[in-house]
């Protein structure tokens, strides 16, 4: 199979590519390496050190004898892209090329403008693209969680039945999203739902919960990492705590802490993503899978964290909310379900408190790394106050 | 009240300027021309004859002694728009200013994303400019009731109660539209509800139905016409089946003509939105209007012009179904509410079948302009074969 990782360079789309290519799959990717250009531009790094793409492809290849094939550009730019498109040809791609921070969409006017632009007109290429060029191949497109919101109701795997008013219909779950940038994850759903309305596309849309980690069994096997982002635009909650403990930084939930939302770790992710390459939908499905393992409150993560510090360093954390910057409730209902991937054989590799252990034994390695990046881990894009500059 | 109306030069936005204009208000215009210049790429014009935009104003000033501030630029560039909204602070802002065609989104990649950008910058630029030149300023926007699609159970406005395995809340109703024209709308109410939630602003997102007709009492007061638009790509059902009965062209509708939609003259259409802008919503509500007045199947209307037409004229008009280069239900159900409209007093001016006389008799007088435009009116754009040229 040939697999197309738009965001190669990414979290996620770098250990999807050492899976792919260490499975046998031909791997090509795909990047414009916007996510290492901005995490710069808030004086912030990658906590673990990764070489530049070119050098990621080299030592690859000494330690695996694997090759990938590589594009430079971007994929919201449909000239490119086509071309790449017409030139491979792939049987899936997995599509993990956007603006992916919310705290970026939420500075001001400009960067919710281009998060929104940047998003959809990749999504919108992808599609055409497809249609076009191998209107057979497999969408794998990486949405998130947090289309959902935090309804009061159960939330389903995209769609449900709903009664109303003594009739019944099969719908798409209304969408409640908490910044522009997961608002255009719920206008890319909506687009490939009706691109496949349309031409019949197979396409899978994956809601991803926060993902958290430094390892996959393919980052065992070669010591090439993936990139950790633990500043407050580009990193996320668990990361984020386990760096603050590891530098004696109080771990800062946001506001009461009891937002919950689905967690999944790094190793489970590719895992997921693999299976949905693996078991690609029927000729003109499109189906909607929710990818977490299980759901926790922040409040509870900085607990665990806290927990595991102590018992490996025989130091105790302090935790301490902070305002919460964001807009979203801190106490809610929150029950989705997610069976689809347990239903293709999806089972968790381990326990959270496991992973933790050995994400700040990692962390441990690269403590003066973020020493240095002490100032940028803590909120200062406050969303109520996102402007036109 | 001082109201910007963005968009002013089209079917819509001219007319509601006549209204505002001759009430008493103080109106602000803005428009880039766009749909005159779209229109003229598809070789179409409006048939009935409209002078320049400055002429426009000259005209009325002659009629009536009043004036309207007007800005030539496009809302989807931050720059101007923002310029005139600190120049101008209005009290209310009607955004008309988006790529209305659903055909002309469906051309192909370009048109698609042209679309999607046009609209969802628009709107985003409005947002912010709201939240920070005039804060407590009424948002009043058109979306279309083509966000809803035809589900099949009754439709509510905006949002409904759901009950879900045993729990309930109040959600916003599962959309489906039917073109990336529709999605856009789809997708700026979801940013307009986002943006009510992080700022609290006052918006009412308007679901309209098709609207339809030549006339409104100023424009009888005045003989100011507004555009009226036959060709495929931006032209509607009611005022095409009106021009072909006029030139003794067959009367075309999509398919089977089972498709419902709600129907709303231009007069009743300019009426509801007079009556959104004295009746704002209270500070910091969000609320959606289902704006039009009843629902007739496409083939209903067809029957209808043919009724009307022949009992003017003695000549009995084809109807002559082709087929549907879109992609929608030709039978389904349809029972979307309207009350809120209703319920701040709007009652209808005129039954369908006095305003297809009116429309007849007017484009009988501009039956040589129609007759040049004969081979523009029937489909051309079939919407499965979108492309990426």
């Amino acid at each position: 199979m040939k697999v197309m990782i738009l965001g190669i360079d990414g979290y996620i789309g770098w250990p999807l590519a050492l899976r792919e290519v260490m499975k046998g799959n031909d791997v090509v990717g795909v990047d414009n390496f916007f996510t290492r250009k901005r995490v710069k531009e808030v004086q912030s790094e990658s906590v673990t050190p990764i070489p530049s793409f070119q050098e990621r492809l080299k030592r690859l290849k000494e330690k695996t004898g694997k090759t990938v094939t590589f594009y430079k550009g971007d994929v919201s730019d449909p000239k490119f892209f086509l071309e790449v498109m017409r030139k491979e040809k792939p049987d899936a791609i997995v599509h993990l090329a956007e603006q992916r921070s919310a705290p970026y969409s939420m500075i001001g006017l400009k960067q919710a403008t281009d998060t929104m632009v940047k998003n959809i007109v990749s999504t919108l290429n992808l599609i055409y693209a497809v249609k076009e060029i191998v209107p057979h191949a497999h969408i794998l497109k990486l949405g998130t969680m947090g289309e959902y919101g935090t309804p009061n109701i159960d939330i389903p795997e995209g769609f449900f039945e709903i009664e109303y008013k003594g009739r019944k219909d099969f719908l798409p779950f209304p969408k409640q999203a908490g910044s522009w940038y997961h608002w255009t994850k719920v206008h890319d759903s909506n687009n490939l739902m009706f691109a496949n309305r349309l031409w019949k596309l197979r396409i899978t849309d994956v809601m991803q919960g926060v993902v958290y980690g430094t390892r996959t069994r393919e980052i065992d096997q070669t010591g090439l990492f993936s990139r950790y982002d633990i500043d407050e635009v580009w990193g996320t909650a668990l990361n984020r705590f386990c760096a603050q403990a590891t530098v004696g930084l109080p771990i800062t939930p946001y506001g009461k802490g009891g937002q919950t939302r689905g967690f999944l770790s790094l190793e489970d992710s590719i895992t997921c993503l693999d299976i949905a390459l693996s078991n690609p939908p029927k000729e003109g499905e499109y189906r909607v899978f929710n990818q977490f393992d299980e759901y926790y409150s922040v409040r509870q993560l900085a607990d665990m964290v806290k927990e595991v510090y102590s018992e490996t360093y025989k130091k105790v954390p302090e935790i301490k909310s902070v305002p919460n910057p964001r807009l979203e409730a801190e106490e809610h209902y929150y029950n989705p379900a997610h069976e689809k991937l347990a239903g293709l054989g999806y089972r968790r590799s381990k326990e959270l408190r496991d992973e933790v252990r050995i994400i700040l034994k990692d962390l441990n390695r690269f403590r003066r790394r973020i020493d240095k990046l002490k100032q940028v881990i803590n909120p200062r894009t406050v969303w109520k106050e996102s402007v036109t500059k």
